[in-house]
């Protein structure tokens, strides 16, 4: 099902300005049980990237709305959101009355194979290396060639994900996930002040880490740090956590922690 | 008018990669006397985008077909020519078998003040900086959210264009034009191989330098290197080329080059 703007539709005007220069943003969620998982979450991000952007983000009761409409046909599915600009005519210079353009559109909850979340994925190592901008890093808007590029790097289906670094080197996250690493007792996750998304599920995790009593670094680290970690995991909104058995010439055993934050994601879906 | 895939349509599907991701790149040229304006130029650049991209680019002749319709509708317009990785499922992954999608949409030609052309135009100094991408540079993606946050810095129409510099403080190009540089007899236009847009008039003018007899250097340099030339001048393929009379606190005559490199253009249409 897709709703684009409350109504049942399937294409926009070419004129839009997500199609026209990204100048948009979206989000992926899960319904489950006909609820949208973690939907507070989402939208608090949606509202704050919008903002970034400098678009008017509609209210949440419009979103719920939506949602809802979409939870009582597919109570199981992913949605993805977008909202854009709106139209405009040609030309960087926005409309001086922009009307965001508001899309929601279903899809199958992706049907991993079984052992990625069991025993967790092998990752690829990206050659493509993020650019930093400071002005867009952390939000989640439609300017992905970097991540399609990465993605194009393997086509082996047994590969799930792959790992980006900055342009000096620093691991930054996954082309279409967040990475954690567990070394010495800390929890760290990359520092994405200038490249990279802040996912959802990212913050999520953070705010676990006090219960777990797991003091937590949000910092630039390089490659050989993550790879000498004793636990690494990947996480999102729609796989969820994942751990990282192997990366490069490095494997590692399963380790307890991504299950545990596993079942403390599932118990907290507010 | 507005083709898609060359037929009479105004709108795209929502699963376009072109609005998921910005997964395409775009070409902006002027159609006069029912002639596209130094086509076999931007066909050329098109295709090379389109391989930077692993796009398969459609032929020539698909495109010269479109152009023909366009032109004998609208003698003298604007043409914008998109070219996406096609429809796909959602993820970063792009589907085995696409199949591009090709839009091309009239406008009318911009009537700028007149004394743009004539006596030059006013910059603006953009506080966005763009960020090094060496494996996107110089391409015309859709990935274009610097310019768009760029161009809402300013909003007095007294401003035709911003000057963006990389976080390095390099000069790099207008939100939608190319930058040139006279001093002492040298032309100098900013490298590009780390960010930037490499359009088809900075390229035509380059061809120029042997025949005006001035040594061309395409290097990084800062700001105030910029703002102590002689004469500074700005290009696309709508504008042509606009001399920079003013820039922060900095004003300059009128100058020779830019009127001479404007005709010599005009000359060479092809």
């Amino acid at each position: 099902m897709i709703l684009i703007n409350g109504q049942e539709r399937d294409t926009i005007p070419v004129d839009d300005r997500g199609l026209a220069y990204g100048d948009g943003l979206f989000r992926t969620l899960v319904i489950r049980g006909g609820m949208p998982v973690a939907w507070r979450h989402h939208y608090r991000k949606l509202s704050h990237d919008c903002a970034v952007l400098g678009i008017a983000c509609p209210e949440e009761s419009v979103w719920m709305e939506d949602l809802i409409r979409l939870s009582r046909c597919e109570p199981a599915c992913v949605v993805k959101i977008t909202v854009t600009r709106g139209r405009g005519a040609r030309g960087y210079a926005g409309p001086a009355t922009a009307q965001p353009t508001r899309i929601l559109s279903t899809g199958p909850i992706p049907a991993y194979p079984a052992g990625w979340l069991k025993d967790g994925v092998r990752l690829h190592l990206c050659r493509m290396r993020l650019g930093h901008q400071p002005g867009l890093a952390g939000v989640k808007h439609l300017n992905r060639l970097e991540n399609v590029l990465a993605r194009m790097e393997w086509r082996d289906p047994g590969t799930a994900e792959g790992l980006l670094l900055d342009q000096e080197g620093n691991v930054i996250e996954g082309t279409m996930s967040n990475v954690f690493a567990l070394r010495a007792g800390v929890l760290y996750t990359p520092d994405l002040g200038r490249c990279g998304v802040a996912g959802v599920t990212r913050d999520r995790i953070m705010a676990l880490a006090p219960e777990l009593a797991l003091p937590l670094q949000v910092r630039n680290f390089p490659l050989p740090f993550l790879l000498q970690a004793e636990e690494v995991f990947l996480c999102n909104s729609v796989i969820g956590v994942w751990q990282v058995r192997e990366a490069g010439e490095k494997t590692w055993d399963r380790g307890g922690l991504t299950g545990t934050i596993r079942r403390l994601l599932d118990e907290k879906n507010d």
